[in-house]
Order: C-alpha cells, then structure tokens, then sequence
C-alpha cells in the first residue's frame, strides 16, 4: 500500500505527459483493449504499453488479461484523489479571500478630515 | 504563451514532488518569502530557489521581489485548469456509469420460463 504522498507523486507525474492523458480520455469513455489505446497515438505499441505501465503503477488504470487481449479500465476513485488534492488547496485560498472581503466590507475606510 | 497540453504536462509535473506541494499547501494559506517557503523544509535555500522555479514555469506561483524580498503567490487559475482537466474526465466516466444504470433499468432481465 502507498502512502498519500507516494500515491499523490506517481499520479500527477503520470498525467504530466500528453500520451498518457489522450489514453486517460480514450478510457473515460469506456473500458479499452490496449490496441484500442494505441491507435491514436503515434508511437510503437511497446512505447504505449510502457506508458500504461506508468498509469497502472499510479493506480489511475487497471487492466486484466482474458485469453489474448488486456482490456484497460480507469480507476475513478484514484482520479477523485488527485482532484481532491489540487480543489482542497483552491478552496483554501478562495476562503482566504472571501474573509478578506468580509473584513474590508466590515471595516470601511475611515473619511478623511 | 504555451498551449493547453504544455501547460497541463508542467503543472502535473510541478505537483509531482512532495516538497513543492508542501510549497503550494503553504501559498494556498497566503503570500510568502522564499525563506518561509523553505521553514517546514529540510533542504537547503537553493534547493528551495530550485522547486520555487519549477512552480513559477509552471504557472502555478507568480513571485515578486520588493527590495531584498521576493514575495511568492499562488495563482488560483492556474490551479483550476488542472483540477478540471481531471474532474472532466472522471464527469464523463460518471454520466457513462449513469447512462448504463437507466439502460439497465429501462430493460429488466426477461423472467426465464
């Protein structure tokens, strides 16, 4: 079991590549062979199996084997967590402001004599 | 001005690294100097400098030197493309989760005689 911190470093390094997340969009849209996967990139198919590798170290992928084909599914919860990380601290600043805003409304200035 | 995939492959990258995200946990709380970035940090201040770079090439912090201090910020824009680059992705998923349960709900298994 990975710790959060781990988890956290090998997902968003799996989404920082631009093949990897054409093959995050390809299985959003439903479970995908790896040949499936494939297609629209311009790489050999060690190369995207590679980068599947990559996605299902990070969790954010999982696949199963069934006779020849290894059919590929994204891993929603794992999604969630890398989005629940980057939206936390958003929310964090966006609050910050929002009491800034308060204070400055509660405390107009002073006019001047 | 980089394009979408750019942007996206170095914000995930900037997240990458537990370090910078201590970086962005301390800047979602507020503005800061480089050497309170570097306080809850064992490493030394160019390390610092270093992932502070990482961040600000990413867009995720803007940073500003006033006389001898450069004040760091978060830049919540920034934050939100990422965060719905994967919401968007897991939206999908959903509606297509949902989409499969009305299916099935709409065509209950013929009773077997």
């Amino acid at each position: 079991m990975l710790n959060q911190s781990t988890a956290l470093d090998l997902m968003f390094q799996a989404l920082a590549d631009p093949s990897r997340r054409i093959m995050v969009e390809r299985l959003a849209r439903g479970p995908a062979s790896v040949s499936e996967l494939a297609r629209p990139l311009t790489m050999s198919l060690p190369a995207v199996v590679q980068h599947l590798a990559v996605l299902e170290a990070s969790g954010l992928v999982r696949s199963q084997k069934v006779g020849r084909v290894r059919t590929c599914r994204i891993e929603p919860k794992a999604l969630r967590t890398a989005e629940q990380w980057i939206a936390a601290r958003r929310t964090i600043w966006e609050r910050r402001l929002d009491r800034l805003g308060d204070y400055l409304a509660a405390h107009p200035e002073e006019p001047k004599e």
